[in-house]
């Protein structure tokens, strides 16, 4: 694994979760971490479960020990470390946004299909049990046509003018903010529910525009330290429109100014034949709304998506004990390792990423000339 | 009607409002009101929009003019007004409890068959449209056998010491307190839902005992006028069991002292094939579980019981636009109208009257012998 | 009052209802209605208690008798008669949107100021006391700068393709669809709740293009009646992004095809130091978060809106007696009685009106030319 | 550990997760497990990480190697284990309910305060953020003084007549059915919450009095292998009212026939200056309503506790993110780690263990005489 922050926690403890409570051929064996500080990667080798680690990510794609490398650093770093990787014939994982611009991506993605390794991308929110039974019920038809999806990832955990610049906040080492932060999982929840999105209109928007220098690598909690200022060259805040292929309209959101929102990460979806609710901060609830359900007894339904009908929910506990945000990341890791077994290409894979990072694109591209974009186009698409 | 404090209003605006909802053949006219203090009836009578007022009930009740007596008085002077208006061949509602003790809703009961006229107590909570719908699933069978009540009624108006002594807080005037104001109405509207109540046992508890002297007939904002204190004489809080004739097991509660439940009446019932539940805070919702959905889509529906299925609603707005508490009395003095033009007895009558009290005078005794006690052996039935 | 279908049946109750709950030196007296349906309009005046109707509205204006015009009639009527009825000096309160186009909005304005009489556009929805409250928490500066609003109005009612084509689906009589029926609601509840709006971007569809002739005139349960089809003509649903003058950023979103959302008629607005979020499906109720509330206790908070300090709440009952729909007319129509007597200009009036349909024709615009669109640039302004 | 079932499976998991979230001087290390069936064992050891298994509890008690002994068989094999663990100077942790009666409670105590070993029962529902935050609430007098507690535990899952006769089913086994089993935990949690409990009155009921013969082991998914019943000897349900030693009334229930409560482990407490609200379904939350909010802005906050200020949640994940039910049971561990290696005596302990199986007997007692029963009464205490 490169990296250890805050995703090479969630990523560690899957690894080491995943055998208690499924069963794959290919087992993880968490061999070998890397960082830059020795000090620290050492520190979080030990704390983390790592065999042994590397100061460099290099030597950690040579070593013939490994088959799998998870990228979980700054998003800068994500194409040459996977591109290596790659090329080393070494399976890959990556958190999200797979890149910094659709070319990059791109260029990934071609590298891990001439390689014929695994990939796959960190939307681990696409595995939440309530999220996959969402899937099912779509993809049965108890939705029927697709008329509207409204998507929000609505965080305040930068309100504080005082929180520092971090990488997050630098367009250099982040490419974009909210946007591709959090915008980027909504992005994946909903091509993954309701399919492509064909064009879009967006806004983007810096409240804060100055922030006092800190702990650049730091993560939610990070301190300035000092009296310099510098400037935050993402957004805090995106929404755009969405025409979908399929003829859906949908309002995306994120930002990180929506006070009391601490990680309401929700979307809703409207079709011919009913609705769906889904939150994260209640992930194991769905709420469903069925229009042929008897005329009074119409309204939304809260599912505690705890039942063995709930996809992964089985391996878990009884009906109504819940799981939680890190199981999310088990099941991800749970079908990488069924992919790296059988051969077999899991998604989200790096095409998700190309395809998510083209709406990215064409939402940024939409805030520059305050026109329709049609995703295609970006990129010299 | 005879008085004209909160409950003087909730009627008097349904008399008024009723025909523009509702047609019944018989439509309320309103006469006139009583009360002792000539100027706060006189104000209340221009107010409330009745065409004259009197100082003594008697008098109203000798008046030609008048078909129905509406007692809206403390619970000490229910029994004299009813039994004078019964015999005087007027029809009668009374606010609830229907009287101070078993003995006394007994000899109203005998007044008003003996008068043959119509009679009703303002159980005025039966009516909400959510609750007449629950009414109809559970006599569909939709919920199967009863095995579980719960319904608390919970308030915290009187939670300040410095409260007065409102006539409410004196057991010769009310009766008894939480139990025979408010639990009085989770008894109505479960024995209404559910069925009679076979044997309870309770528990009853003054949390403050002496309370300032200030207006007796003060409603909810009554003021404390002196230093003076006077002793509580009812209970603040009651809550008891009950095993039910169909073998329903059943817990009640109603308190003035729980903080921040302004009105809180809830209920929960749970049969073999469904469950319901409801709040009158939000009292337009009715949830409802159904056992036999498909496994997965299992879960509470939210209904907002504004469609045409939903007794009453129907006479309102469109779906989705909500009514509100006054309109339970205006759907309560519907079905007396309907009852005076169609000579039929409307329920809750004096009938439901004293099998109510019956329940109340069984907890109280509960609470003296710390045993269970049957409900139809009190009061010397 | 000219016409008498839905809205003629809120607002009349509204006149009949006000002075019971209310005091206000003009008692508002239902003297006449009209109708083109001798027969329809006769019917409307004894239900909904009107002392005489005419079949021609100008008669009705013409009037000596009359000193309020109140036009509840299809959108196209309302600048003609609203113009005429300022002509003759008639205070008047019009349903919403004020007019068909910006232009019109802006005679109608000009007519009123002329004529020095009082005038208001009938949105109720501001009239919540959650609402009302939500305006003085934000005026008073506990949310700080708003950074957020969204407002989605959806609705369901008409997401049978056998739903006829009804008056409201046809252009030339109702201007726009969803946009300017409920997305005008959402419109004035954000205005006055943020402030204006400097440009939108939008998008608007009409998933059903075709539809069974049937009762024109029809109200949401309209009856096709035959197999003739005809082409429906607006909107089925319409989303915007806006910016405000103030540096907010908002999403807005009406639709009639958001199957079981009855009426949800809900908005968030997060701040700098603290977010709201408000439903019309369950109004009494307003959601506030605040920022400087204790760390660890800081949460959303759900008042339910029905003490003292919420407006209009104090004049019904205690504190968790919930109100309804209706009642938001009743305090709309006090705020009139108040500026008629008091010769003060209440709002929301034409002025409002037209900025309204100045971001709707705007909206409307940027739906054609798929760019963003100044609202104060549209119409000529 | 001896046992392997539903509950071996959560607390193997515990030990496994805890380092990699908590720093413990003592880490556990999972040694042996036992079970009669060796292949199951077998399996057991094999699935959930122990390192080596005994077909013995004696055996496994034996060891030199085994610090800790951790009971998760049924209840009537507590005493015995535990017992003999106790002599054999292990610490021990043991399910609850602590035993089959309370006779045999307080053997146990004896044995472990004589062996001067750490002692815990896992009523790991104490250790959910919320609860725990909500314990820092009471104590620091944020709700004064206490009065009114209401604690349900609602399950649904052997309402089909078809479920077999398994373990929990029979007195012999269980000591008692829906009482011990769920009603043990809401007794823990308000004893916990608000302090001891002197008097109860309760009811017990069995609503299906015979089942079908199938699998005794059996856990929650027991399949029944034939057509022989046999007769259910514990409750399907319980309730009891209680009043504490500080004067706070509580009504308590416990069932498995609350259909659509999967597991719905909630209580409200009410107290003088505010009032709490949690539900095992949605265990990150927790509602408070705090009596000395601003007038106006008075309700209950939804505190999704994944905060710093909320005990354990800070060695997880960023706020918003939420955990599920098996972390309850790592807190309970490294509750019993550090009890260890402090040699401190982490609560709830056998001594809590004693007073709830006192509440326990005394609801069955009472149940018997159909009178209060005292609890410090109960069993020769």
């Amino acid at each position: 694994m490169v990296g250890y922050q805050f995703m090479g926690k969630t990523h560690s403890h899957a690894y080491r979760d995943l055998p208690f409570f499924f069963d794959t051929d290919a087992k993880p064996i968490m061999k070998a971490i890397s960082g830059r500080d020795e000090a620290a990667v050492k520190a979080a080798a030990e704390d983390m479960g790592w065999a042994s680690y590397e100061t460099d990510w290099r030597t950690l794609i040579a070593r013939d020990d490994i088959d799998v490398i998870d990228i979980v650093t700054p998003n800068h770093t994500h194409a040459e470390i996977a591109i290596a990787a790659a090329e080393a014939g070494k399976h890959i994982i990556t958190e999200k946004p797979l890149a910094l611009t659709l070319e990059e991506a791109r260029r990934m993605y071609e590298a891990v299909k001439k390689a014929n390794v695994v990939h796959m991308v960190s939307h681990n929110y696409r595995f939440a049990p309530a999220v996959q039974y969402a899937k099912q019920l779509i993809a049965a038809g108890r939705l029927g046509k697709i008329y509207h999806v409204r998507a929000n990832y609505l965080q305040d955990f930068i309100m504080d003018p005082d929180f520092p610049l971090v990488w997050r906040l630098k367009k250099e080492a982040a490419g974009s903010g909210a946007l591709g932060d959090i915008g980027a999982h909504s992005i994946d929840l909903i091509r993954f529910l309701v399919g492509d999105i064909q064009e879009v209109v967006g806004m983007m928007e810096t409240f804060i525009k100055e922030r006092p220098l800190g702990e650049m690598s730091g993560g939610l909690n990070a301190q300035s330290d000092g009296e310099q200022t510098g400037e935050v060259t993402v957004d805090d805040a995106a929404a755009f429109l969405a025409r979908f292929e399929n003829g859906a309209l949908g309002t995306f959101e994120a930002t990180r100014f929506a006070a009391g929102n601490r990680n309401k990460n929700k979307f809703e979806i409207n079709g011919e034949k009913g609705s769906l609710r889904w939150d994260l901060e209640n992930m194991n609830n769905l709420e469903v709304y069925l229009a042929d359900d008897e005329l009074g007894l119409q309204g939304f339904r809260t599912i505690n998506c705890t039942e063995e009908q709930h996809p992964y929910a089985g391996a878990y506990w009884p009906p109504g004990h819940i799981i939680g945000y890190e199981h999310t990341f088990i099941h991800l890791i749970y079908e990488l390792m069924n992919g790296i077994t059988n051969g077999t290409q899991p998604k989200p894979d790096f095409e998700e990423g190309v395809k998510n990072q083209a709406v990215l694109e064409a939402v940024q591209q939409s805030q520059t000339t305050k026109q329709w974009v049609k995703v295609d186009h970006v990129g010299g698409g």
